[in-house]
Order: structure tokens, then C-alpha cells, then sequence
């Protein structure tokens, strides 16, 4: 039977999604946990890879097992046996040409950002709060020009400049193959009570993608870069025209999209 | 200069407050800090400790400092300094004489509950959620009956069978002398959001008692134990009286107050 998993998982305490030998991943975990379960050595596969810190509300992977077991005892038998750091949402059966990063369409983000100085008061950020954000140093007193500059990466681009700088970072795909070439349905950013959040939705993102377009976003929120360099940086295609990476701790995979 | 501090922490990470050799505590690393920070070696005193995995929203601390140092610059360098999962809410010069535990009156504690299994569906707790709650495995069904027992500490009594059963631990102080006659001002218990929340305040605390209280509480709301144990638990003056000790995740020293 094939299997389709909805889940959502704490990044801080796991070296990203992906197996790594002698380190605690997300997918590692997964795989120990059914091979504890059912007895089965399964690789499961996820719609994209998650970073290390990166976190997730709802990362979906799929998995083959020979084991015949009901939903419900799946279900609960993985939640019980699974850190409390992850949690399954949701297990369904699937057709077996189900495959959760091939048949993935759109891919929804969130980015959390804690404004340590707003409006010019020093702002405390929560113990409980700070693993779950990046703790931006900078007043972004450009905050319009950040939520304009957001709605400058809509459309269909090539995103070469907001792809991962290290070469064989740059060639890894994020689940979505190589092609620099994205289409982006929505980009915006919202207050949230303490929080300036980001979400981006799209059909597909490059490995270090919405960590870069966020560094350049608070780089121009904080005045360092042009309000319009947007566009410019697009038309570069290349990485070293965009701002930084923004660090991991702030970002989540929000939802996957299937047909 | 005697300084008063509030801080708020994450607890998880943390093997309590006390400084122990070889291990983290919160007192530990403020003490590391603040040498770092002003080259003296002090001890700084709380309102009382917390176990491994307590949280604090509130927590007060005091220590005296030779060195001469603006508020500011006290207050901005120990959050620079200190890790994210510690952070100084308020910053005060105080009299000499200010000491944070022996000068204490009241304290408030806050225990939350995520019940796994409410109105007879499966909840998930949420792996952001885990850290901070009593994840807890029980429908408490007899939710008005807990309400109830939680009012019937209200008042002063002997907590003897809510204080830690260790002997050793039972004569350790929660920083507010070994008598265990304490006088609780309000308990109570409210559905908030997911949460089952517990806010309990009183002139002092035993060790574990609060733990002990909601380990008894729940016993009730499972029905485990009668509805009205709570006065008859505290007249036997014996800790096996009393339910099990709850958690410490779901534990947050909440505030503390002064004269």
C-alpha cells in the first residue's frame, strides 16, 4: 500500500529533512520509526527537502509499505512512536503512482520575523518565541517598500539570483528539479500581532529560495538596498546581486498542493 | 549597586535554575554572563528555584555588583550577551537590603494541559505546543470536579502531602523556608484556547508542589480519584496520599511579588 503523510515537525533539534549519516533528520527519523512499526526498510519521500532549523506545518511524504495495516493503527502507531517534535497530521492511502515531490503542484512558505526595534522601542523577544523567527537586529522602517518589493517576484521568472550561491548547493534541487524557472502566485507581507510575516506561494522553489528573497526584502526594509532593485536583480541572474540568506529558524514550510 | 532583574526563559534546556557542576542551569549562565559582562564573580539569588524543564515568565532575581554600571547598559548587554532562550524583561536598581527570595510575598504559578483525547476526538499537540504543556493522555472528563478540588486548597494548610516525597527533596526549600504551612490566595482552572490552563498563587510553594496539586488535580478529572480527596489528602500530612507529579514542561513560575 501506498501511503501519503501530512506532517508537521520542529526543525530547531534536526539536521533538515533529508537522511545524513550520524546526524538526526526529519526523514532518518521517519524511516527508523516505520522500520520499529511494520518491520520494513523504507526510504520515505517528501515534497521538498527542509534545511537544518527549518520547520514545518505541513511537509507531506509518501511511502510504500508490503505490510498490510489499517489507517487508524498506522496512524496512531506513529504518533506514539514519533518524537514529540513530530507530529503526523494526517495518513492516507494513495494510488501507488503517488509520489509526494513529483505530483507536488504549489508549495505555500511562511517566514516569521520578530522586529527586535519597532517604532523605535527596544522590543524583548520571547525565549518561546525565539526559535520560531529570525530575530532581525534592524528597524525596517521601509516597510512599504519591503511589502512592494514582495509583489515584484509574482509572475513567471527565472530565479537564478535567489538560488543557493554554493555551486553544488545551487544544482541541488528542492524538490522541484533544477529549473530556475518558477511561477509565483502570491508574495506578501502581513503584520501579525509581534510578527511580520511573510508568506509566498508558488509552484515550485529553489534550494535556499525564500530564505534569499527575505534577506533582500529586510535589506530593503532597513534602507541597505533599493526599494526597486527587485526586478534588476531578477534580470541579473546572479546570486551575488541579491541580499543575504536569512537564518533558518524563521521559516516554514506552510502547505503542499497536489491535484 | 543591588540590581533586581525579571527574566523570562525557556526551560527545556535547561537542568533548572540552581548551578550545578558539569551541567546548564539558568543561574549558572547568568552568573557566567554577568562575569563575562563586568568581571565579577556573584551568585545571583531567585525567588525561588526551578526544577529541569520549568518555565519562567516571570522569574525575579537579585545580586550586588562593585562595578558601576548605567541601567541601560546593564539591562541591553546581558540580552546581547545571555542566550535567546533567556531573556531580561526588566532591569532595576534596588536597596540593599532587597533580597529576591527572602523579600518574596506571593508567587503565581501556571500549568498547562493539552488533553490528547477531549469530547472523544483525538487531538494532535502540536510539536511547537509540546515543549510548554502536559501533554496529557487522559479525557478528563470530570472537569467540573477538578475545578472544584482546586478551590479547596484555597486558605492556609499544611501542604506536607504535596511536597516532594524524596526526604531529601522534602526538606529542600522552593525558596520559601521548609514550613510547610502555606497560604494559597486563589486556584483555579480555565479552558483557554487548546489549553486547559491551572493558576495557582500563594504565599509560598513546597518543592513540587505545584506539580504534586496538578498530578492530584488530574488523577480527579480521570477519574482516578474521588472529587472531594483534596481535604482529606491534606490532613494525612503524607505525600503517598496525593496523586502523582505532574510534568515540569507544563510548569511556568508566572510572576512574583513584592512588598
Amino acid at each position: 500500500m501506498n501511503w501519503k503523510l501530512t506532517l508537521t515537525y520542529d526543525g530547531t533539534d534536526f539536521h533538515g529533512w533529508q537522511v545524513q549519516p550520524g546526524l538526526t533528520t526529519v526523514q532518518g527519523t521517519l524511516a527508523a520509526t516505520l522500520r520499529t512499526l511494520v518491520g520494513e526498510k523504507v526510504l520515505p519521500q517528501a515534497s521538498g527537502r527542509t534545511d537544518a532549523g527549518v520547520h514545518a506545518l505541513g511537509q507531506v511524504v509518501s511511502f510504500a509499505l508490503e505490510t498490510n495495516i489499517p489507517r487508524e493503527n498506522l496512524h496512531r502507531a506513529l504518533n506514539q512512536a514519533l518524537p514529540p517534535s513530530i507530529r503526523v497530521i494526517t495518513t492516507e492511502p494513495v494510488g501507488d503512482d503517488f509520489h509526494a515531490r513529483h505530483a507536488a503542484r504549489q508549495k505555500t512558505y511562511e517566514y516569521r520575523i520578530f522586529e527586535r526595534r519597532r517604532d523605535g522601542e527596544e522590543q524583548v523577544c520571547s525565549p518561546f518565541l525565539a526559535p520560531y523567527v529570525w530575530n532581525c537586529r534592524w528597524p525596517l522602517v521601509y516597510l512599504e517598500a519591503m511589502s512592494e518589493a514582495a509583489k515584484d517576484i509574482v509572475g513567471r521568472h527565472d530565479f537564478t539570483s535567489f538560488g543557493a550561491s554554493d555551486p553544488d548547493m545551487a544544482t541541488r534541487e528542492d524538490g522541484d528539479g533544477v529549473n530556475p524557472v518558477k511561477t509565483i502566485e502570491s508574495s506578501a507581507f502581513a503584520r501579525e500581532r509581534d510578527l511580520l510575516v511573510y508568506r509566498v506561494t508558488g509552484s515550485g522553489f529553489l534550494h535556499h529560495m525564500v530564505r534569499n528573497l527575505v534577506g533582500t526584502f529586510v535589506d530593503i526594509g532597513r534602507g541597505a538596498m533599493a526599494a526597486d532593485c527587485v526586478p534588476k536583480i531578477l534580470a541579473a541572474k546572479d546570486r551575488t546581486a541579491a541580499g543575504p540568506t536569512a537564518p533558518p529558524s524563521g521559516l516554514f514550510l506552510h502547505s503542499v498542493r497536489y491535484l
